[in-house]
């Protein structure tokens, strides 16, 4: 017998079957209007009136996008490198994460959120254990759950830390005069600590990680911030393999900055806990560094007792060719942290079993994490394995960095220093304007990427992204490239 | 026809129906051993391999659990008024909130989760104005979304940074100077400008929020701090019309060391561009000021040019008996900002219209909040309307606050200083360890309440709590009383 609340699942069932999700990609872009269109300039003005809408490019539809393929208001239908800033592992509106989506634990979890870091659910450590447990980095059993790439970037350097503090006074916990004092912000309970970082990294943009970011002005800008160190990242010269001696160089002066940056913060008195670094500095325009460097960089850091931070908030996930880039560098022990987001969905940190905190709540919010992230991570996971998504972005990313290779040398005064891991690929352009108007053009001819830095493109597709949607890519760029040829621009800067 | 998807869906909807959802409460909590009991044990024992549990109660069926009772792992049916720290505004599984989540666009923005900042979903404005617009502030009509209740907090206080130093610059965007200097951390571009907050007070735990957050030397200690200044909040004596004179004398003095501090950080070169303070200091201790107090801080604040942030993360939502308290306070103007989280289930701020930010990508990140959470606080907006659920938050709450009051006399060495807002109420015991012993006590009988401060005990209900429920929590109440009576404590302390 059906009770009542039985007859509505089922109706609530009809429903759904009626107004149902696509399930397929259609076999290639297609356009309807310029992007934005009028139906995303009339959402843009409407959301005004309520809500900021300074940075929206285009309202989309999401119950008809799928697979790589973003359907934005007007009915254009953009193959999309991008995936909301590389945040979508599987592509939109994946069947089995639908599926997943549906079952009592995931209509449980998004109704009655619990408060994790008091009352978890009774499958949490199993839902932990299917989902980041599967994809830890080796070395690093332990993870925080965290809710965004800030958070995890900010409790991972509190952690860091407690523990620099901790060690000072010889494992001990903190003395009466350390609880009296933290509470005027005064020392030795908040004690001079600073986190070294580099030019050209994000790291997040809360007050804290935004002293530590230095991508561009304009998220730093009428902010206070922290004065905290900040040291050289590697600019190499491409193609790599014929300024081999000049990157080599640029290795060596970066460590060596980064010693001296350490020595001089213990002598004056505001000594740097901790060392925070990207595998590629995505935000600030995807610049790489070799493993050699980040082997450099672990030395210094044990050398010198400061804690190494990873963030692989945008490079995590399996893009890369590896799940963790950090996992490409040879390291002889696991870095410190390894901090992720995006496409884990979920944001947190892995760590070393020593730099457990062992008092409860000093690293503690309300929510610490989502469950529903981490059910969807389950599924994830279980897919990415399956399907050996990450091998493939390896695959694909290599035919997408030779095509780009190629592009060079076709268009050589429109892009340059094309270089990748796996799918994360990008090239430089020769200035801001004629990035952005590529980007424009590339949007309006079913192409959606993404810029980052001053003049850089840059490829941030789904782990689905196979060899057919590459095929796309290469010929909706090249008639970019073309269409850019007829415009009115002034090459004459030095490229 | 049925296509396989439609197959599956519908297979999915049976086994939903089979294994189907609780749809009621049970008459009075049952008690199956002591919390937390064996089952919980061990699956802390077992987060601990994977993930710090040190601060975990409990572990919760979140699958059966309804309304008002929380079911833990070992079958324990609590009368819960904590409510996952006062984070669920309808309590558990509310049936109308399932249905919305069954719902296809919750389904999409699930698994097709946008970066709102720059695609946001078609139907976004519409989902925006149904929730955050039905319950905006009166005079605030511009809001943002955000994560959490820190994020809400740390943007709002940068776009009260980014306002004060166009004020300064006359209108004007920033110089050339500084964006150059911003990259290096260094005035004119970091300019020294800091947040006023007051001892007793929580705002989060970020680096940047942990400066101004005074509630506890756990969450603050080992961690770096912004030297920012702190001013006292008002201590009260209780019952408030014995002590009218010694309160009001209170409220004048934290409003002239409001005034001084910040012309003294004028004069010292690190002015206040702004000011936040909660309406309750719930987390230092359900720390209680008057309205004339509230009203008096604004006109400071508006006197000297210092923005008014009005912290509303833990009072927001209904609760007090309005759906936000600073409308009690009956304020000229409305405050500039005001941030939510916890019952809102999504982070954020209304701000006044003049404090837009206008260029691109100063107040920005990946996710800029969640639509999932927005969908569901437009059915949770929808029946708190429907269902008067804050003016029964009001009136079950005076009710609440008389009883607190009569148990005061029947257990005068136990608790005092009964307060309250709507249900938002509290009592203090005499310390921290009897204060814990009681916590414990009363969720071994079967109710489940929160501390607060050093030695106070919180009500958190949600919105759905009724006279029914206030009956067994008293009866709970004063069988956990009775109980402590037996114990072998320690009443010396003068109390």
């Amino acid at each position: 017998m059906l009770s009542r609340s039985g007859l509505i699942c089922l109706s609530g069932a009809l429903r759904r079957y009626i107004c149902s999700l696509p399930t397929s990609e259609p076999k290639a872009p297609f356009m309807r209007t310029e992007v934005p269109g009028p139906e995303s300039k009339k959402l843009i003005n409407e959301m005004e009136t309520i809500h900021q809408a300074t940075s929206v490019k285009f309202f989309a539809n999401y119950e008809k996008s799928f697979g790589n393929y973003l359907v934005d208001a007007d009915g254009n239908n953009l193959l999309d490198v991008y995936t909301q800033i590389s945040s979508l592992p599987l592509g939109y509106n994946h069947p089995e994460l639908i599926e997943t989506a549906r079952e009592n634990r995931f209509l449980t979890c998004s109704v009655s959120r619990p408060a994790l870091g008091g009352y978890p659910r009774t499958d949490f450590v199993q839902i932990l254990k299917n989902s980041l447990g599967q994809v830890a980095p080796k070395g690093l059993r332990h993870v925080q759950a965290m809710l965004c790439g800030t958070s995890a970037n900010e409790n991972a350097i509190k952690t860091a830390f407690i523990h620099y503090q901790t060690r000072k006074r010889g494992g001990k916990l903190p003395s009466k005069e350390d609880m009296e004092s933290c509470m005027d912000n005064e020392i030795p309970g908040s004690p001079n600590l600073c986190v070294l970082g580099f030019r050209g990294s994000f790291h997040g943009r809360s007050l804290g990680m935004l002293s530590i970011t230095r991508s561009k002005a304009i998220h730093k800008v009428d902010i206070p911030a922290l004065k905290w160190p900040v040291a050289n990242f590697p600019r190499y010269l491409y193609p790599l393999d014929e300024n081999k001696k000049y990157n080599e160089e640029q290795d060596k002066k970066c460590l060596e900055e980064v010693a001296k940056l350490i020595d001089e913060g213990k002598q004056k008195g505001n000594e740097v806990a901790a060392l925070i670094v990207e595998p590629i500095q995505c935000e600030g325009g995807d610049h790489h560094a070799s493993p050699a460097f980040f082997r450099g960089l672990q030395k210094v850091c044990e050398n010198k007792g400061v804690y190494f931070i990873v963030d692989e908030v945008q490079t995590g996930g399996g893009i890369c060719g590896t799940f963790w880039v950090h996992e490409q560098w040879g390291l002889p022990t696991p870095p410190d942290f390894v901090t992720f987001s995006k496409k884990l969905l979920t944001g947190g940190y892995y760590y070393k079993d020593s730099l457990r905190v062992n008092e409860p709540y000093r690293i503690y919010n309300t929510w610490m994490g989502e469950p529903t992230k981490l059910v969807l991570l389950e599924k994830i996971v279980q897919v990415i394995k399956r399907d050996q998504l990450v091998q493939k972005a390896k695959n694909v990313g290599n035919d997408l960095l030779a095509e780009l290779k190629n592009l060079e040398k076709c268009y050589p005064h429109l892009l340059k220093n094309s270089r990748g891991l796996g799918t994360l690929c990008s090239f430089d352009m020769p200035n801001p304007t004629i990035r952005d108007k590529f980007l424009n053009t590339a949007i309006n001819l079913g192409l959606h990427i993404g810029g980052c830095g001053d003049s850089t493109i840059r490829f941030r597709p789904a782990l689905i992204f196979e060899g057919k949607h590459l095929e796309t890519t290469i010929n909706l760029l090249e008639s970019a490239f073309e269409k850019m040829k007829t415009f009115d621009i002034d090459f004459t800067d030095d490229f």
